[in-house]
């Protein structure tokens, strides 16, 4: 039961993007840009980065719905994302992708965790300067999020299988924001 | 000196913002109907929450440019600003913003620390749903806006009196979007 009235009985972000449409239509225009818009890492990379932080931040609505999403794109290698929220790590990865969910790890405990050996060390392993600032704001945006849709005690939804179909749905709508979703 | 090459010589998260545009005009947009929008938390309180979440995160940049502009809104009484960023509350504060600032000082840390009884309290002092919506959200988007600042090492002023020009032009612009400002 979440902490005030959303007048709605959606679980998670959606319910507080339906309360308040005026801050929420900005909120999925900018996770549209970052997790779905052109970039050089995949949208899978992008969804596992989103995940990651989100289970650091133990926001089980966020973690759930990215890691399914991530899942989902990332296809034939889908495990990767079960080591990552373990380990923040995984050998499977191109060592671009882990210098990124080390860079994004640092971001979630605070900006002035990174250091410039950080970041010489993602340049190192192939990640550019766009690749590196995204990585840093995807992981500041989901500690936002995180804080926004547990500080106000939002619903999960009752049945697990719900954050399977989360997961294509945010893939498919490619995060297109309804000012009146239908469930 | 930043940590990625950002094309400007821009302080804080206007650098950012300059060099991508497509995120900058959503964060943008965000932080001006929360900032700025009709509420009936008034902006120099608003700024005031913004300032304090940025001072508990370290975020230099953010904590004085937002401490300028609560100073300059809350104009008689601009010395709870520094009450404020010392201790969180202060007494010739309404106990509603008090209250509100004590569920931003929890969302601060994470989501997960805010309880039912704060928010009892915040609604014993005088505070609606929307107000304390806002609270949390102003908190959480500054947890974002500090990691993202601090976190690819953007500029400071050089001379600290260019955070009270900051604050004067925060107001007078209402946060709104340039693509290419000219300082």
């Amino acid at each position: 039961m979440p902490y005030i009235n959303l007048e709605n009985s959606l679980p998670g972000i959606r319910s507080l993007v339906q309360y308040r449409p005026e801050t929420g239509r900005h909120l999925y225009a900018l996770v549209r840009v970052l997790l779905t818009g052109d970039s050089t890492l995949s949208k899978g990379e992008r969804e596992l980065i989103a995940a990651f932080v989100s289970s650091r931040n133990g926001c089980k609505f966020c973690t759930e719905s990215h890691a399914s999403a991530a899942r989902i794109l990332l296809q034939n290698h889908a495990e990767v994302v079960d080591e990552v929220l373990e380990n923040g790590t995984s050998e499977k990865l191109d060592p671009k992708i882990n210098s990124l969910l080390q860079i994004a790890a640092k971001v979630q405990v605070s900006g002035k965790e990174v250091t410039p050996d950080d970041i010489d060390e993602a340049k190192a392993s192939g990640a550019n300067d766009l690749e590196i600032h995204d990585a840093v704001l995807i992981s500041a945006v989901f500690c936002m999020f995180n804080r926004y849709v547990d500080g106000l005690g939002t619903s999960l939804p009752e049945d697990p299988v719900a954050f399977e179909e989360m997961g294509h749905r945010m893939i498919s709508n490619e995060y297109k924001f309804h000012s009146n979703p239908t469930t």
